[in-house]
């Protein structure tokens, strides 16, 4: 079967550092068009970094399965056959959820899966558990739709371990895709979009067998049945956000070549049908953190809103004003991966300066600041300084982030999150103030 | 400060396979100190996989925190200092909630690090964000205890970044040490021990210091306290399960070189103070695993027992009886390490036949049968056998655990767990009937 013995090694034909150099060359050019110094200190190397974690992201089409399983088949004797099934004589071995990150094909963004496993040993013989994640791992570094991804690991699994029969559920995550129009007016335009495929082999070919039953019962998936998952699989081939977006703006022919270039010198076939739009909905969405757009836009903004609050009133320390959970995107400038979160904005001020003009004005700073090329620690440092000169200058910022680099590339620490502070006038010399503060910011957990 | 630029090299000499070879024969010493065949199909390779599971998951002892950090401090302008500070020029930054996996020098076995790691950035740069996990890890893969990790970390992160302080809060979690004999009459001795500690340094060094609470505030640890997790570390040195046990059994001395010749070939001096009695607790606690014992007793064992019940009523199909949650204890054959979970077990039986005897005896065969080298597979079908000689021919058997192996070496697949089944007489051929015993076992969610 060829999905076993395929190795695309387009991208390293003459020795890794040709692929590479082709990705850091394609990002430069993605970075100009952003409208950036690719000379500045926190982009300097990001070509460099986006080159490593794109091919460590897509080893998998490096990777061979049999090198993997062959030498992790056990002799393991069953159940006479006569009285009933277990171990190596056809019980069910499920492992679940296992924590994957692929690549979406349609936007060239991670998506995020929770995978289970199962088959049905035959021959008196078992595979050691670990290869069943080391197989999915394989197909999951790759850029993949959740349905292929299921029917990838299922074939290689069976053609390698040759069981009985084999199953695989996937439950997809992606990255919801906002764009700098609908999300500046629908701050709640977050979240992720969710899609659970199943695929079969053998004993598991026929999506009403009653073996079926057994393994998601033992997922404990009394929810989900095999028609839902199969259906949803085969009939939602658009779940990536990029394709919903019926209008994209026409882009700069020279920036799709260069994600075409990333595609190739992947290993992909740039030409192959579910890639052909791929360089236009990620240019798409990377423009969206254009950095002159931004910036043009902010400071008329800002220059305007400054005008309508300079009447504070006097101070009144009597309690701390919030606004919590400003929803965010950005784009991290070391990796290009986008980061999304919630600022929380603290501040003294008498109750009727912040009417719902305000919070919405509070929740553009935000916006503004995110759609660029950002660090956390920065866009909370630029939130705190606006903020300030629109609330007063007593003000704590908190912002709360998961990082798409964190958790897809390579360190993979899934459910890390970070918190950046920025304190000024009372804050930063009141403990106090900012314990209560802190107080006051809903748990996220 | 040594911590940084020490490089324990001994084990990689004279190349990397010397330390490996020296790890494989001292684990081949140990499976015949169990009694076990090392010829035998499922162990012939348990050798290599240990020693290759045991560098990478000791590969900190080779890395070097320089090389990590430098290259990732980005320049970053604060807050001009008279207003308050945040980003470059002050501002508190953390991550929170990263997975890391140590392995305890008290015991050898791994323990479970859930690591939150803030730092306040100086001289207008910050670090990038990925560089505090890749740091934290460098020190958790080697032999390890809490307060020491801990103090590690954040000396090592305070000596790169050189920022105006750093903090670090470790909330760990080690597998609880069951032996033979405990084990045996309390099946309630499961869970972890868990122990959290932290450490400081610049403007975190006075742990009494508003910055704490601000550090903790962020964290969300409400309840916990800087003196709290301080006092807990310092004064509970003996968080290892293995160091309550009063009384070990003496241990052949073979088995002692052997463990201490895998501490030197990990780049560890055997005679540091806290590992000279390693090995002696790495064996008492392996010996719990050995062959011989387990089978022994379980001969004799099950033979009375089937005598006593085998006057099985007749089959009555109306109802599923069920004995739910049966923990057990094992030990991975294929990597020497534990792998832990409960015993479901559905059976079709007069209500009369299980009485609390009866349910104590098959928490003795799961536990007789957890007690030794083997795989869940092998695990299922052997309590499945013995179980339908006391219930009758209608035994539905499933098993639920988490491997050590699939979670801290290679490829650490937090939160995965396997489920396997066995089905024997009625439940084989009715999908119905397994059906309903599925759904009557607990989710484990």
């Amino acid at each position: 079967m060829g999905v076993l013995d395929e190795c695309y090694n387009v991208g390293i034909e003459n020795g890794v550092s040709v692929g590479s150099v082709a990705i850091e060359d394609a990002v430069r050019v993605l970075l100009l068009g952003l409208g950036e110094d690719i000379n500045r200190e926190g982009l300097r190397k990001t070509p460099l970094r986006v080159a490593k974690a794109l091919r460590d992201g897509t080893r998998g089409y490096h990777q061979n399965v049999k090198d993997i399983v062959s030498g992790a088949l056990f002799p393991e004797s069953g159940l006479e056959s006569c009285v009933g099934s277990a171990g190596g004589a056809g019980g069910l071995v499920i492992v679940r959820d296992l924590d994957l990150f692929s690549y979406c094909e349609s936007c060239l963004l991670p998506f995020q899966v929770k995978c289970h496993v199962g088959y049905i040993p035959s021959g008196q013989r078992v595979v050691g558990l670990s290869k069943l994640s080391r197989v999915a791992e394989v197909f999951a570094k790759r850029l993949q739709d959740p349905q292929r991804l299921a029917n990838e690991i299922c074939a290689a699994l069976q053609h390698s371990i040759r069981p009985t029969g084999v199953a695989v559920v996937l439950q997809c995550s992606h990255i919801h895709f906002p764009n700098f129009q609908t999300a500046l007016f629908d701050p709640n335009h977050q979240g992720c979009v969710k899609l659970s495929v199943m695929s079969g082999s053998g004993a598991f070919d026929d999506e009403k067998a009653s073996i079926w039953t057994d393994f998601l019962g033992l997922l404990r998936f009394r929810g989900l049945t095999a028609e839902d998952a199969h259906s949803r699989g085969s009939l939602d081939k658009s779940w990536c956000p990029s394709r919903t977006i019926c209008k994209m703006a026409a882009s700069d022919p020279s920036l799709l070549a260069a994600v075409s270039s990333i595609l190739y010198a992947l290993g992909e076939d740039p030409l192959r049908e579910d890639l052909v739009d791929t360089p236009a909905r990620f240019v798409n969405w990377l423009m969206n953190f254009k950095n002159s757009n931004v910036d043009m836009k902010l400071n008329g903004f800002v220059r305007g809103s400054k005008r309508e609050t300079s009447l504070t009133p006097p101070r009144d320390f009597s309690h701390i004003c919030s606004e919590l959970n400003l929803p965010f995107w950005s784009q991290c400038e070391h990796h290009l991966l986008p980061f999304h979160g919630v600022v929380h904005i603290g501040y003294y001020s008498s109750s009727r300066v912040i009417s719902n003009v305000g919070k919405s004005l509070l929740q553009s700073v935000v916006q503004f600041y995110g759609f660029k090329l950002q660090v956390q620690e920065r866009l909370t440092r630029q939130v705190a300084e606006v903020a300030s000169s629109i609330l007063g200058e007593d003000v704590i910022v908190v912002v709360e982030a998961s990082h798409t680099c964190m958790i897809s590339r390579g360190i993979e620490k899934l459910g890390s999150s970070t918190a950046t502070i920025a304190v000024l006038g009372r804050f930063s010399t009141d403990p106090t103030a900012r314990a209560k503060f802190l107080q006051i910011i809903p748990s996220s957990a």
